[in-house]
């Protein structure tokens, strides 16, 4: 994929856990969580994540600004099923002026059930590709360099 | 339910019939459709109800209007899989000046599968619930009169 | 609907409360959580109802029965969006022989979003309707005498 | 992502193409199609790839196998809304003893809107990995060759 941003950090944030129950519904007839569920728990691991840095991708939005997913990857390793209790585990992987990538990696116990990842460029209300308010970039680097 | 609108025609529109193929992401471990894939189901049924009648919901919301639903009702009376061609029939049952009815029947074959109903206010760019524009509602008369 | 089975018990249970973040997954082009998400929202209701009563959905369908869905209502009262805190208010309002009834109330702080029951029947492993197994009943007259 | 499988063609095959109607429900409040949506037109891309060829993934099923996904990638260039028609194009970009990849471009009108590849390996009912069955292998050998 093109690289429409640079990179300004190269520290890794830590990982912020999020635990999710599996619905019925997130399931489909092989009997195990449907394999297109999975960018919905990533989606809640970086709100989660973004909440516990103190600001919620929610306020991110109503500045005007949104963060659009431009790539994606995900491997599956683990089947996971209906009422388990999955941990997610979101952080940042990578910084820039322009956008982000956020990591993932879902628990189930020990077990690693899937891990992915997911790009991210920040657009304005035009939609048009902007650099990250200094506000957010701020607690990012704050967060990046704890 | 109350009615928060006034009724303007009695008369009943035919079905409109939508072929939807059942997708794996539609079933859940009970290796059916899952229960809550209906409502979506019913949503093409309206939109291509529309589409049919000669304008469609993406115009109509385009011109600052959205029908917000107030009210569902569904009876499943038999199950459907994965990869199953079902029928969705839909019409329109009620008409009123700020509302309307929506009728479903879901069949495969010759078996009903799931019948339901959802009600809808007009409202307007500003959520305020309005009058349908005239231009729709003769539209829908005239389809309503034939 | 047609009754497919004798009420045993008229005493309805007390709610369960069960918090729900929304999800930008249940979101619509509206702004607002879509109108088929609900249900999804019902089910989470019903299953935490379950595993507070002390057995979960998860093991009665384990010893093989399941609860189908054969009816649905609900009715809209207002809008909730992305991150919201929802709390999924939800009781068994009528036990019977083979089946019950869950009642559902979803509020937003003190305003009520939506309300709606979901009408079950009980099936064994060949999709045939059978009377809830007793260990089932008891643990749910007890909780409804309570 | 590590290769479970031995490679035995490497010619491609044609794509498919299956033109899909987004759905309301498929569209965020960011009124574009959710990110997380594509894996399930993924989904029908291969599911119609396969009934173009001649056998369908429903009876691959009822023979006792799955193909399950263990890998995902997508790169989104373009967003869709509500009533876009799309073009799923797909088609199998390897085949190997024990599983397949299935690469997805999709269009609206001559825009790329995302493209993809989803990893997949061949299981029997007791969840082992297992060589894809002959009689499968032959049909997609032939599909390939030609």
């Amino acid at each position: 994929m093109e690289q429409p941003y640079k990179s300004v950090e190269t520290k890794k944030t830590e990982f912020v856990d999020v635990p999710i129950r599996v619905r019925y519904a997130d399931t489909d007839m092989m009997g195990i969580v449907y394999y297109g569920t999975y960018p919905v728990y990533f989606e809640i691991g970086r709100s989660e994540y973004m909440r516990t840095k103190g600001f919620t991708y929610k306020e991110f939005e109503d500045m005007g600004y949104h963060l659009v997913v431009v790539g994606m990857e995900i491997k599956y390793y683990n089947t996971a099923t209906y009422d388990d209790l999955l941990i997610v585990k979101a952080r940042i992987s990578e910084l820039q002026s322009r956008g982000m990538t956020f990591h993932y990696k879902i628990y189930k116990d020990e077990n690693l059930v899937v891990e992915g990842k997911t790009k991210h460029i920040c657009v304005n209300s035009s939609k048009k590709t902007v650099v990250i308010p200094s506000h957010l970039v701020h607690i990012l680097k704050d967060v990046i360099s704890k």
